[in-house]
């Protein structure tokens, strides 16, 4: 069968004020529609059954994790006792997940991606979840670039693959985040794409590609899992993560890997990178995109965010205006990049507010 | 004996949020140093006796008006039962300071003004108590003009008057805030000042003047005061400004008598009318200005203050921050005239924040 998970283990401060240490991007309401994790999980539906969707997130998290609020049930919910990026978080969902189900496809997304065609989405999904199934290797999906970006990585795509429809593609290369002359030409070129961060597989190739380009990860994984249902799990576990290295799919796997797919799609996808581009994706160009108690007078192109009393803006543009607690942020969109060092200044003098 | 009357009663919005219906510009602390009616108390001392400075605010006010804050007797605190602009005020305290001394001098100034030269201010001060006191004459101060403000009245000189040391002149006219067209004349002829609103005058000179331009106020005032002492007191004088008209000294007397001096004179004087010149009197050009719990990264030419939690500006130029309360204002500093209009849509809105 078909399964997702929802990999919320990161935790990001580019959304200070409202991101906060104890308080990650994917636990946030930034659309006024549910937090970001809340939203993955819904868009899933009624793509997935609910018993089929999994999250991965921090045992610190574990306030955040209501699976009531997240509508799925509460054994779907996998802690990990401390953050190792996503090879880990993957591999400790797929190693759940082939105990109920050895045959299953999976699908690994982020839980603070935005998506705005939903029904493009689901599509795309439904598809890469059949090839995986189908050709036994990773499928990642990519988005057509709009621009030269520079925070993504990218995904450069060879020939048609023999055995789709015209539409997947295999991968020649993934690229990290590349300087901008790079990005430009690979924008011009028309063969690349950003990756959404989104990939799908099936269940034993995944454990065999872990095996063999992380095969530390997979041992002690497995051996955790010996004792999975009894007492000693959670122990076991814990001195797994502890050896474990902090490495991602994409780096650990992916980029070692020969055969792997990708289709470029369009779904309306956002990284949600920094408060600018959730105020592109909420709002037409020079608009004001404001939620909670704001008072606007003559502002264009502003987001602006206040979570309570007032926040009086007058005669601005072109600037982020956010209200969190007992913090308040101002700053230029074009500079929204930075929030990510006031946050981290903001830990080193005022913890409590970071 | 010479007498200081500082006139609190007024009621300002520019300074919203820090101004409020029940905290009026001369309460707040704008130059971190106390608040405006303090630093006006202080800057009269030793050029007078604490029992001869008097101030004159309304009795909503009271609560701001600790005798031993300001650093006057508690009985030099004379309130008013409504405001009704200077003229009554003033009337009030001439009443009240002639029946402890028939021979007072006595000059009247704003409770909210700054001034950064204080010696040069006593200075001056000092002069205009001797010239009104030998004149018998209304004498005012004139601040030569550094620009064509539009916000100001404006003096325009005559003479030097015949009995004055050469800084002494005759005024020919005053002006109310002129077109900018017409304040460009004014500064260019170099005749003009502009007028700080500080008037000084022997009290038999001001019952004189004020029974011959307003005698409706002189009458009620005085009928009023035959009871003064007496428990009746409180509810004569009420009665009395029931009945007066709301009227200032300018207005009311000033510009209808004749042989009023100026004396222009430099103490570095700003009305502080709005956040922006705040900004101006405490700051260099470009400098940042902050107050409070603020962290700025690379910002030029900006006022932040913040009474609580922290206010974090990033890369923003010529703005005004301001925070207090549950109350937050983003303006550029060009745009710190149009505070007043803010405040006026709060208190429409949400008058718990006006």
């Amino acid at each position: 069968m078909n399964h997702v998970v929802v990999m919320a283990g990161g935790s990001g401060t580019r959304f200070w004020p409202e991101s906060r240490v104890r308080r990650s991007k994917q636990f946030l309401d930034l659309t006024g529609r549910g937090t970001m994790i809340q939203e993955t999980i819904r868009r899933l539906f009624p793509l997935l059954r609910k018993e089929n969707v999994w999250v991965v997130a921090g045992e610190k998290d574990a306030p955040h994790l209501s699976s009531r609020v997240l509508g799925i049930p509460a054994r779907n919910i996998l802690l990990e006792p401390e953050g190792k990026n996503t090879a880990p978080a993957v591999a400790l969902a797929v190693s759940r997940i082939v105990r109920r189900d050895p045959d299953a496809v999976i699908a690994a997304a982020p839980a603070d991606h935005a998506v705005s065609d939903v029904r493009a989405f689901r599509s795309v999904l439904g598809k890469g979840l059949r090839v995986a199934r189908r050709t036994g290797r990773f499928v990642t999906l990519g988005i057509p670039p709009t621009h030269p970006a520079t925070g993504y990585g990218y995904i450069e795509r060879g020939e048609p693959f023999a055995g789709g429809d015209g539409t997947v593609f295999t991968v020649r290369r993934f690229t990290e985040k590349p300087s901008l002359a790079a990005a430009r030409r690979f924008v011009k070129s028309g063969r690349f794409s950003w990756n959404s961060g989104i990939f799908l597989f099936r269940a034993d190739t995944f454990r065999d590609r872990l095996s063999r380009h992380l095969p530390e990860v997979h041992v002690a994984m497995e051996e955790a899992f010996r004792s999975f249902g009894r007492k000693e799990f959670p122990g076991k576990l814990r001195a797994a993560y502890r050896r474990f290295p902090s490495i991602s799919v994409d780096y650990g796997i992916l980029e070692n890997d020969k055969g792997i797919l990708v289709i470029p799609a369009k779904f309306g996808w956002s990284d949600l990178g920094t408060w600018r581009s959730l105020h592109e994706f909420l709002g037409k160009p020079g608009e004001n995109v404001t939620f909670g108690n704001v008072l606007l007078a003559d502002c264009r192109n502003t987001l602006v965010r206040s979570d309570r009393g007032l926040l009086a803006v007058v005669g601005m543009e072109d600037v982020i205006v956010v209200r969190s607690g007992e913090a308040v942020l101002i700053c230029p969109r074009s500079r929204s990049e930075e929030v990510k060092r006031v946050a981290e200044e903001v830990r080193k003098k005022i913890p409590s507010l970071a």
